[in-house]
């Protein structure tokens, strides 16, 4: 009821603040037998780590993951599975002069409303520090589907302000393309059009500069999908997947395939023809020609791939001075000094990875249970 | 696990086909005490009936409702409350030519894929028929949130192709105004810029006349929400929203506050200023000054407007013939006769206002259950 | 939250009241192409239904079960199904006199205590007459685990006041002894050991002609449950199947296996040793040599038959004058007119096997979902 | 799905196994508000520790809880609250001799049926272990239903083996009693009936020489809950707390109130009689004269104490050689060596005493979100 866990089949729940002793995840329904070592969670743990690169917070936190539960002898047992995240660079004191303020865009307000008081340092509960557990259960969902059907989830920056990336064809993006530019450097921005990739970190640095922050766009694919995941009416896995990404802090809007570019287009030019492909075996394979639904039909994958486009708001937290009142109504004014990312956009991408891999990890069990006759 | 349910306090099961005996919903949570007739239930049943106007389907469906328990002597009792809509335009005749075939833009691959077989008629579950009871469990939502806290949720078309709505304040926008003209003839196409209006019908029309459709947007608002409202994490009331308006049928995207907008903004004008107001009891009502946030801040109601906006595309039944194919992969045409939406957006403005009132029901009586400061 | 839907993977939500249109079940997770007809539905509610006998209830319902949706062509179609059972025998004036009354052992006064006001009419969402949908829901996971697994569900009256059936071995009952005496008459107090079942009788008409009611207690056994299913923790299965029999009016005591007779032994008596059968392929089916764990260790199944017993409390309702109170405390007595079983055991064993059956039905599929390598 | 949360709107999500790192426990749905330490959990945990007498488990374990989050300034935020319990005394090597032995009355050959592989050590998921963060979590839900009404929860051993202790008033019986005797030495058996105790501890003693263990039987009682709590259906109050309690190891039998003896008693014998009693501000209080109804009716609480007997089967793990099987099916004997409890009762008091508190605040915070007289 308290809407700390997420998910059916494949469930987690989480607990943990921003600078209490740690973040926490239990993950429910994680089949017996899968391979899972720290190893694997710290890839995408580095991935949204702070403190990675030059745009973004320099807040420092080591992020190492401890398995508590559920794996034995290096595969999960079937039980649940429990990680822990200690939080290291607590510096409580930064943020007591934001006790009784109400932070501009910040969750402040909204928790007094709620809860009669807060636990104010970092934001408490409603700091993205709570996002940590999800890319750690993400990799355990991103490992199930991988090795089920072949599943890959991949994001990238597709936007930072004004300049967007071209990219001719989303599902083609290559996690190597995002992490490592052709030099191989690391490829901060996560955007794999390289030329805007650094037109971007141009961006975020004159904002920086300017102790301001930047909005962004993130695009989020999932290939390898088979057809037939998702549930008819509530559980559209378009909707799923929408409150998956709307879960995530600073999230203001979210489309799929043609998205709000329906708006305007007629239905005869808007729907995707049905085609089929010779398969390996002689069989064929339905497909449709064009991609605007973006892999899901009646809320039901298709199999082309999923495709979907995220709008990230830009950090509330600003070092310029802000308008605002306090617990009183009174008119004050706030500042937060260092350590945000001016961008959330490059941090954003593995956690909304994550939570897409757990929707269909999810789905993909839900359709496991019910489904009678085949395997996929 | 089978996705029928939806909300957790205030919670809705439903069951139903297009050409079935007809469709159900059993609301649970309801408290006691309320008074509710059919006579409520037929107000929005009749916002979203067919055959309502010239631009709608010409279907005929009385969509008369019974209310099989949960009511006595005119209140609810508390316990669940069941509604039953029979069908009665069951021309099943209509569909056997798409019996084998895969039409574009629709479920029935997608339902094929996962179920093995499927109820072709109509679309069977996978039909916007389910809806019904969806907005008959919205009535009760309604009239719940009116009577607890004054709230009410009003939906209304702001986009049909390429003509847009100008609306200053979204949230000054009445029903009033959405169902009728000044001259009181009913404003069949919901857009309260009746110039606009006026455009979009004639738009529609010339879709219909080309045997083809049209895509739109439409703004949905809630207002008289108490701060306070939603939870910190998975829970967040913008996620249970945007799973709530994607649940619904041809929806390809939801956005709230200044939504897709911020991806181009800077932190220092996205944010909104928190100010307060005096109330009539000379204590202080924070509020913010501007309202890019969409009324929820960190998940959370912050007291102000909720406004959300959504992409509808384009009917994909289509009277002109569409490229295919049928079950075995063969290359087929399939044209669907009479009888569809030329644009879906008049009759999804009650569906969507339904879903989100009984989103915000939900989280109400979440809120209620966990908040402390009320003894039994 | 309210209570009106059990299970997971296989669930089933229900409403309805005594007087009322009728009762209603949605089952949600039926997997698709389960061959089903009103004439299974009616199997079950015919044991169940008032008046079948002279020693039950002279209350007059048809119990005509109708599928609303969920069956096409004669199979399951994967989508909700949803069944409606009309009320027809709603002789509400009998009820007025006990408006304003608390009938001792009924759930009038906590209805009050907990809602304000109730549908008074034969005890509204509180009378058992809406088990009617649980046994329609009931016939539904039969099926599905006798498809799946030839597993069976079997209930039978164990125990009346005094007497007591001698049966060697609970799992070796049949559906046939329980319904039908040796010379073909219906075995009516479902007691499979004639001696007993024919003195049970007795007992029962000589409690109702002393105006007065008796309890009982009765054995469900479910057989061919493969081993493996229930979860290690808090849904062990013993407490799923726990929780469905003590769902049920008038339960009052649940125990498996030896049951309360374990409080008495020690270890080395209690403990059923493990053995290995050969199976007809060659291989070693592992088994127990005697049954006192009652199918279940750790919660989950080991292959062996599950033996539950219930206890049954005499009916509540009395033509016999009780002493009470009304809805101001003020003293009173109370009577109930005619119409009542005066044992409630004989229809009470399909609803029990029905609960059974739906919580067996539901870890299997849980199971499934979960399991990645093997079928059952 | 997998069943390791527990409860609705208090909601339990637990994980961890008898020999990795630690335990853990996810809380969701605690009020915010309430005081909270680790010296509140400290009380309960000490009862349920291993090595806290002769007459139980010698293994060490200090069970010392860190409360990870939802915790602020010595109070609850209201967000999600985690305790972890580390594993101190964590002697694999004891466990290498049952890797491929299946232990009669043991999770083990169930667990390998249902997930292919187990953690054999110790019991892994299976074990009793995992109940130290339930005893964590339900000192949280005693401090909660303390503060909100003054519940209660107190528990006791009422039998070992052919001892019964004689107790006039269950609901009289304190927590005083239970845990100290007259002379202010602790009372290692928890039975309040002090002669019945001293010879439980004989008996007990007796079979710990005789290298074997004994069953027994545990009440636990509630009081001071107001009537109007559950839900008339499925989740009535006695169908959750009989889950609550089946879904503790070793647990074979559950019944309140009069339980199985209601088998044997007519009607008029067994109801109940309302009567009313005056209160401090001179309304009537609407009670019964007897407590053979345990205190529910319906499946809602009367405002009677809540009366639940348990049966606790003996220690599976026994010194004493025992017939059984290996995974291949060949005939073996095990013994466990050392460090076992020769009789379960003891120890399992707190446990059973969490679950009842659990179940408790949990259907009251159900009552009061559904509960309409209060407004926010």
């Amino acid at each position: 009821m308290s809407g700390n866990s997420f998910g059916q089949a494949f469930r987690i729940t989480t607990a943990g603040e921003s600078h209490g002793p740690g973040n926490v995840v239990i993950i429910d329904g994680v089949p017996s037998g899968l391979p899972l070592s720290v190893e694997d969670l710290r890839i995408d743990l580095q991935r949204r780590k702070p403190g990675q690169s030059k745009i973004v917070t320099q807040r420092k936190e080591d992020d190492e993951p401890e398995i508590l539960s559920g794996v034995f002898e290096g595969r999960t047992t079937g039980t649940s599975l429990a990680i822990l995240i200690r939080n290291q660079d607590q510096r409580s004191k930064d943020y007591g002069n934001i006790k009784d303020l109400y932070r501009p865009g910040h969750a402040d307000y909204s928790f007094d409303a709620k809860y009669g008081f807060r636990d104010y340092r970092g934001g408490g509960r409603s700091s993205a520090r709570e996002t940590t557990v999800r890319v750690a259960a993400g990799v355990v969902a991103k490992k199930l589907i991988q090795q089920a059907f072949g599943g890959q989830v991949v994001g990238y920056v597709s936007q930072v302000g004004d300049i967007r990336a071209e990219i001719a064809d989303p599902a083609s993006v290559t996690l190597q393309q995002v992490e490592t530019l052709p030099d191989g450097e690391p490829n901060i921005v996560r955007c794999p059009d390289y030329a805007a990739a650094a037109k971007m970190i141009e961006l975020i640095d004159a904002c920086r500069m300017a102790q301001d922050s930047i909005g962004g766009a993130a695009h989020i694919v999932a290939t390898g999908v088979p057809a037939g995941l998702g549930e008819p009416v509530f559980d559209k896995i378009k909707a799923d997947l929408a409150k998956a990404l709307f879960s995530l802090p600073a999230v203001l809007g979210v489309e799929y395939g043609i998205g709000f570019g329906c708006v305007t287009m007629r239905g005869s030019e808007h729907n995707d023809p049905f085609t089929s492909q010779s398969k390996a075996d002689g069989s064929k394979q339905i497909v449709t020609r064009s991609n605007r639904h973006g892999g899901m039909l009646g809320g039901i994958t298709t199999g082309m791939p999923i495709v979907l486009r995220t709008a990230v708001k830009p950090t509330s937290s600003l070092p310029l001075p802000q308008e605002t009142v306090d617990r009183t109504g009174e008119p004050a004014t706030v500042s937060t000094k260092g350590r945000h990312d001016p961008c959330l956009l490059p941090r954003f991408i593995p956690m909304a990875e994550a939570m897409v891999a757990i929707v269909i990890a999810d789905h993909w069990l839900r359709w496991k249970g019910q489904y009678t006759s085949t395997e996929p």
